[in-house]
């Protein structure tokens, strides 16, 4: 074959997780998540919860999707800041998150209702397997940082989510995070 | 969907490459790189080239092989410790190659001879399109470290670098690294 695409390198801020040069970014902030927190009124302002700094590429199963997220330390009400969380549109395509800064957990879920968590920190490679809706929160005090990276034409569904919720949710216990049995899931 | 397959995390070493749980590593000493070097012969003993850690899923378009390779300082007369290179097996097939430690270069050729460069050091994102063959090389004094995430069916095609070799080659020059045209491409 006689590929268009020629090559490029991105510089990535290992720890920051920025991107040089910028390619497509993303902005979340609390406004842009209505009803995804169970204590959701009384916030102040509209704080930025996250930020993705993408490496697009086109969509086919040829490529991979490149991206940092940057997800701020907070938590509204008891609930740590969070990502939106989706299935990908085509539910068989995978994807793996690394862990570059802070600490956080990735919360996964069948359509089925069964669920999963696994730590992010410096070093983990998360493995998403087809078929898992997958969310990130941030329980520590800094900013969590990862990369990710899936199966070009993946898709997002980001719909079912913000309808029917995860099983847990990830809360700040006495003792640290706590992931609990979210009251309105399915709802 | 009702997936298979659980999520796992693997813990990398982001300066050293290493992954715990350990899961299958590749190594490849001189001796199983008959013809790749230009001045092959005449080498004391059989050193160490490279070690492949791979954390193998299976070869369908729906994962994402990951692996981290560990690239040790060296020359060959003047060539660079290499990797053997390969295009995949499927040709349109993307890789993406994240620097974690070192300072290499990524060495990219297509099949009609155009022939790309592009430096690999901590930070370095690089995207291998579709049609690009690839080789990484070492030229620094310290283990080049990086990480590799590709379409999970793309397979490896190591055959037909073996035989004709890649444009260019990075050799030791006065001034450091230099890319020259390879005298035996294609022959």
């Amino acid at each position: 074959m006689t590929p268009n695409l020629q090559p490029f390198t991105t510089l990535m801020d290992l720890e920051l997780g920025s991107l040089v040069p910028h390619r497509q970014t993303l902005e979340r902030r609390l406004s842009d998540m209505p009803g995804y927190y169970l204590d959701g009124a009384g916030e102040d302002g509209d704080p930025l919860v996250y930020r993705v700094h993408m490496i697009p590429v086109a969509e086919t199963n040829a490529e991979i999707q490149c991206s940092t997220t940057v997800l701020e330390p907070g938590t509204v009400g008891d609930e740590y800041y969070m990502t939106k969380g989706h299935f990908h549109q085509i539910r068989d395509r995978s994807e793996i998150y690394i862990g570059l800064a802070g600490e956080g957990r990735l919360v996964m879920a069948t359509e089925d209702g069964r669920h999963a968590v696994e730590p992010i920190h410096p070093g983990t490679v998360s493995y998403v397997p087809g078929g898992w809706a997958h969310r990130s929160v941030n329980v520590g005090g800094d900013r969590l940082v990862f990369f990710a990276a899936y199966v070009g034409d993946a898709g997002h569904d980001y719909g079912t989510i913000a309808e029917r919720g995860l099983p847990v949710m990830v809360v700040a216990g006495p003792d640290g995070p706590d992931v609990i049995a979210n009251p309105r899931y399915g709802a």
